[in-house]
């Protein structure tokens, strides 16, 4: 009994994947482009800056050029940086000196955006590197440091399959539109807020 | 004239950041407990599985051991493990052969399931490993092969310092009233849906 009753929750089991195999390989079928990706993980949740990271393992894994450029990150971050630096096809880039809030110098704060900017649109303009992290480049709109103006122009420009991945909080609707693909990160619980500190491996 | 503005708009940006500190350093005073935390990476936006290989970069970049259980990927995704492989603290399990309507095979992905829990639990009680990843483990309860009451208790009782990342779609309730960190990625717009297939260095 209980052998035959396994036989047809299997049987059943086949038949139902078997069809939406059918439905996923349709709609894979239908995926026929290569195309350089702009990618905006945005959101108050933890992962946006972890998950640019994870996209840089993949893609030195196949042998592919990385540039990261850190437009906020303080000192402490320095887990994933020193992982990656022992990689030649890695271009490691820290561009600000902290939050707004560190720094308090807003002069400082707007020559360490621009002349980070430089250097990323050289990245941009690099055919030979495979994926461009922006990581945190929102918050230099949302705090004026860089105009769109001078953003989007760049990233338009770049070679056709070069991947961008921007991150930070309250993306701006103009990164939005411009993207191809968008992840929200929401917040539904984290671990700071219940007295546990930054950990490392985790969150630096 | 531009001058003193912009000095009036400096003093202001200082006054504001040096009182936003002051509460940030509050709240950052009051988080002091060190702890193996529980983050589970949720919903169905991309960038669940990258979030925890970054947080891997960042754990061999300290030096700490790492292990990765990936419970459903089938054999296509090989950026990341490739680029892993080369560190000795990585340790990277495949126990799965891709998702249930690939195998057509309940049996097979249950046995595969069974046996790379087998595998977990033993880095679950291992305290030299400073994280673990159950990659896709939210699929195996979703689809009923394997028990909470088989999971829980050995996420519970692992080492105290020990850091463990769940991934998937649709976590149980009882994953996430366990964790410390919940982030729920919401897909706002993908490129699949757009005609463009996965891209080396971002989905695979």
């Amino acid at each position: 009994m209980i052998g035959s009753d396994n036989d047809a929750i299997n049987a059943r089991h086949r038949e139902r994947t078997r069809q939406h195999k059918v439905a996923v390989d349709k709609r894979i079928a239908a995926a026929t482009q290569d195309k350089g990706l702009l990618l905006v993980i945005t959101g108050n949740g933890k992962g946006k800056s972890s998950s640019a990271f994870g996209m840089v393992a993949r893609t030195l894994g196949y042998g592919h050029k990385a540039a990261v450029f850190q437009f906020i990150k303080g000192k402490e971050e320095v887990g994933e940086r020193a992982f990656f630096a022992r990689d030649p096809n890695m271009r490691w880039e820290r561009c600000g000196e902290g939050f707004t809030w560190e720094t308090q110098d807003r002069d400082r704060d707007i020559a360490a955006a621009r002349a980070g900017w430089e250097k990323a649109k050289e990245a941009l303009a690099d055919p030979s590197i495979h994926l461009v992290v922006l990581d945190e480049l929102t918050y230099l709109v949302t705090y004026r440091y860089l105009s769109l103006e001078e953003i989007m122009p760049a990233i338009a420009a770049r070679p056709p399959m070069q991947h961008v991945v921007i991150t930070g909080r309250a993306a701006h609707d103009d990164f939005i539109a411009a993207a191809d693909t968008v992840s929200a990160i929401r917040d539904v619980k984290h671990a700071f807020r219940a007295g546990i500190r930054a950990q490392q491996g985790i969150d630096l």
